[in-house]
């Protein structure tokens, strides 16, 4: 049993969820090691404090540098975007395995950086592509290795919610470039572009137009008014290395979508419909039906299905969110375990930075622009 | 009472379904007038005989200059595109009002002569955009003229269709520029694009791409093949003058969608989402609605909507596409009847043709193109 | 060519209904056929003349007996059902063929005398359970008929609407015993028990409960009140000859339930699953698909499946409550034209009475009832 | 911050759910309370210590007597259901608080003997009726209390299966009356009972049918076969002691419902709808909408509504079967720490066992059966 001690920096809701994640590995995830939650920064005591406490962190700290005080093997990033290169060179300068949320950094040059720092380092990387991690979607992606779907000739993608559309949304880091790097294209959008690249392939290059429909919000708890500087939408179109067509699209304006994550695959020989909202159901068609009775299948996810076997007896209990995060931490503990890269890692991250700066780079000047190749 | 005298040219899909709409009428249309169909052509004796006896008309000729040999008020073109200019032209000469199918031309060239042509001749014209007739359709009209869904934001539309996927499909003349103009970016698409006007408004530029995924079929009954030369999918992104973003994809590859038509909007009140395959169904999301009991409403169509009242009791008896042909060939006789323009007309195929033409022009020489404006 | 003249009585939405069909059959339906409306007979002399205006008739008559001084072949019942047997017996008395709405009478007794009339007269006979004419549902009966869904275990069936919820809706004959034999049951649970039979098999043992929600209703135009003396509602269990079990709900109490007409049929081998508010898909499962792609499969139906050939090009153009019209028509018709019996003819219509009347029993007394079987 | 020791006796599904849920109240229950998962006991070695690995207990043991060796306040009940009695029993005894799965036993004398004896010990005492846990449930309920239903008419519940329908599928415990008590009904039926009682209310009368199709199955790893004595489906109707109409029905033969359990609604003001297998939404239609924009809003369950508040920030992140098991040991712990009655209760389970009783009496004998009341 290989023990892994783990420092996490960040107590929002994805220090919430990666936390709980660990703690139910031993219940689900086959890999041979003791994870133990060591200790918790934020920025405040009453965070830090709290978190370690619902959390199950041994200690806390106030401020992501005295996590080194401890005796740790793993770092944790589940920052604001601004931080998280700062964070994980310093890991891994002194050897330690990084996991870091989406999008690696706010810009193509740090995300660089980050992946250099790793990679020379040797340490197991991961950025937290979580989504990548729904059973469904493995289903989906097995049904095209399988050859079920045929040449592909149509990606479309959709990642939409609608916690934006107020206008008296308070100005939060997520609206703020420095911070963030982008709006709604890094916040979510990738999580699209991640998927594309899973299923599809590889994005040759890209045609964007971007909006900001509200060019300023408050302050939290104040009358203030701060600039948004970031894209409340992203639309796109795109072409895969391998010819086929793509489009993604990616808002918080979109009233009644919550967490519409979406995908279309259509090829040679059938379809896959995938909607995050319903996440049990993968949607598949295929020509190779009887005529008369094709149809799109509602395939309920379950044991049967890729990444789905550890967790209930019966496709219909259902999975969700939990269930990703448990798979992504699995997946990261057993590349230490195993000593061997985890999958995405942050050069994926990179490669998923320069689409979107290629997006951005069309939207501001206009017309397609080539995705540069870092995989 | 005003009698009205068709002459009809075509007996394909649309020469059914525009003959059984007339023949209707009395039944669903409130219009002062009696409509009888007078002369069907077509090119064969075989097909014109046979579709007379099954559509109802009077005579049949075999070819349509003899239609004018009848005592006629109206011209109803069903045939292949690159017939439409040349009949429409000598309707209008002949001071015949004109209903012609979609898309009115195979460019915008000959578009422009036709609306010249009606024009110059003060017949009633309309093009044969059927589905903005649908009554859901014309719900979300309603509900967006009423500020339910406030500033728009988005407009996302789809039409997709499944019957081209197979290579062995036959060569017909919608795979021929010159018949057609265009491939799914007209046959189709030009749907989406004429209620993305209806609904949202007009459009200002737009970039496109498109693909031909088969490159040859075999002509019909025959090994030999013939190249294919327009567009098997167009994919696009667009701006509205409003200030709303668009984007649209027609596609003929899309296993599963026989005839799938979307579109979704979102604003800054509200939401709105349809699809044709479920065509007595609009969603509405309204942000006014108290918070924790907000939700796309699934609206089921009936006789309180608008377009439907004609129809049948209670909403749940369903409506289809045979309704649509209804109230199209009602909007027609009842313009004749009034004596005022027909909706949509010419000039609004002609718009359309404007979008199509930069969307092609976009997608031969890439970034975007910004649409001439013409109504 | 056989002629084929048609004498109508009654001219709401049944009247509107059959005569829109008669005048479609020429596009839609191969029987050798010419059908003329001859005569068509309401109450008052306004119903009448409109309805004949409106629908096409040659001439109108006011009182049904009226209708007998034309030369007819055939008469079409779509009168409250109390009229239904006087006008039917005399019909076959004169010879005449006869379609009739469901259900044939107000009871059982009625009933029979309307079979007895016609089979001995040995006109040909229908009755007007236009649901069955789905093509949806004869797609599920092929399939059933194939063995695709193995040995069947159960059958739910729902006929589900709104329009009585509000206690001023007004009190119609609808809600009168004398007039309609029963409430939902009668008007739309025959429906369902109709295409139980048609799908499934003769059913053997009844289980029911009614109530009646709103005890009386105002006259229309007035605020006098008048009891209501049927069901509102009524839900029934089952036991099918074959040994299938089964239940089935009818309520006009469902708000948002427009006209939801459902069934699901789980089997042996695989599931059948239909909701007539979206009339164009049938769910299909199929065990015998490999385990990990089992699913519901959403089959759009088109003109590759039974009883809808006739109609449009591809599926996703979508039929309606008109198709369902015209099939029946067209089979009434085609029976009279090869002198063959139609299906469902007024036997059919008897031993859904017998169903009806041993549910009405059960709800009565308590307890299982034994159905009889007349056919 | 009370501690609270848990032994644990199972390590099956159930196990596995309930550790997995106390190990995850820290970050989602607001009770004061320190859970220590103490001991967990199976039926050998192999399983209680493999469990014991995988499920965070500090200890394991041979055999559920062996339990009480150990210093501990809760007995956490997950084995077949003859074991319950005699497990709580003991564990009343002792003056241990008690969760036990459902159904309590496998008869009403069994349920009796138990709820007596957590009555007269005083312990806090909860049955695992997981399912009304969750938000879209308790949404329902609250939509229910506020009135927005109105007066309830009808109340229909599913709860669907299809894991038995291959007959090789083994014999196991649930086919066995004295060990499961009854088969669909208790395993599956029980749920709905539970929720039309939560939603609607107490059940006056019920008539009910049931069948076993598949009458013996091969023993694990055999060819022998063992007669099954349970029942494979079960239909009812009944009616509440309000008035209200009801029918549900319980099934492991529905090939494709995977673990489908559904209500629907319908009173004079409105309906509700909910589907397990789309766990995060509720179907609410509102009659006080406006006429022309009335509709089932889907309701995307978030942190806005009742239960959902702790775990995750919007709507859409998707719950599942995780937060119910959640949710359902905050309540257990929370009782426990605040000296008060969990709900439900081993009273409510024993109402619900007189309810499947007279379901039983009733399907065995024939006709309406009165269900004794004991809350």
């Amino acid at each position: 049993v290989k023990e892994i001690k783990v420092a996490q920096i960040g107590t929002g809701f994805m220090g919430k969820t990666h936390s709980l994640a660990y703690r139910a590995l031993p219940t689900f995830c086959p890999a041979d090691v003791e994870v133990n939650l060591v200790v918790l920064a934020d920025v405040t005591e009453q965070l830090a404090s709290t978190g370690a406490r619902m959390f199950g962190f041994e200690n806390w700290v106030v401020g992501w540098e005295r996590i080194f005080d401890h005796d740790i093997d793993v770092v944790d990033i589940v920052t604001p975007n601004d931080l998280h290169p700062v964070i994980a060179l310093e890991a891994a300068r002194l050897g330690k395995h990084v996991i870091c949320e989406k999008p690696l950094a706010v810009d193509v040059a740090q995300t660089l950086e980050m992946v250099e720092a790793v990679e020379e380092a040797s340490v197991v990387n991961m950025v937290c592509f979580n989504y990548r991690q729904t059973p469904a979607i493995r289903m989906a992606r097995k049904l095209i290795d399988e050859g079920a779907v045929g040449e592909i000739y149509h990606f479309r993608g959709q990642y939409l919610q609608d916690w934006c559309v107020d206008p008296q949304s308070p100005f939060v880091w997520r609206f703020q470039a420095s911070k963030a790097g982008s709006g709604s294209l890094g916040d979510i959008g990738s999580h699209a572009i991640d998927y594309a690249r899973f299923l599809v392939g590889e994005i040759d290059q890209v045609v964007a137009m971007t909006d900001t429909f509200v060019k300023e919000r408050p302050l939290p708890g104040s009358q203030t008014m701060h600039p948004v500087d970031v894209d409340d939408a992203v639309s796109m179109l795109f072409r895969f290395k391998n010819g086929a067509m793509g489009n993604l699209e990616a808002s918080r304006f979109c009233y009644g979508r919550k967490n519409m994550l979406t995908f279309e695959i259509n090829g040679s020989e059938g379809s896959l419909y995938f909607d995050w909202e319903h996440c049990n159901d993968l949607l598949y068609y295929s020509a190779r039906d009887q005529e008369d009775r094709q149809g799109y299948r509602d395939i309920k996810i379950g044991p049967v299905h890729p990444h789905a076997e550890a967790f209930w007896p019966i496709a219909g209990i259902n999975m969700a969110y939990f269930e990703t995060a448990v798979l992504q931490a699995c997946e990261f503990v057993t590349a230490i375990a195993e000593d061997r890269p985890a999958v995405p890692d942050f050069r994926d991250g990179l490669q998923i930075a320069e689409i979107m700066d290629a997006a951005l780079q069309s939207a501001a000047g206009g017309g397609w622009v080539k995705v540069k190749q870092v995989v």
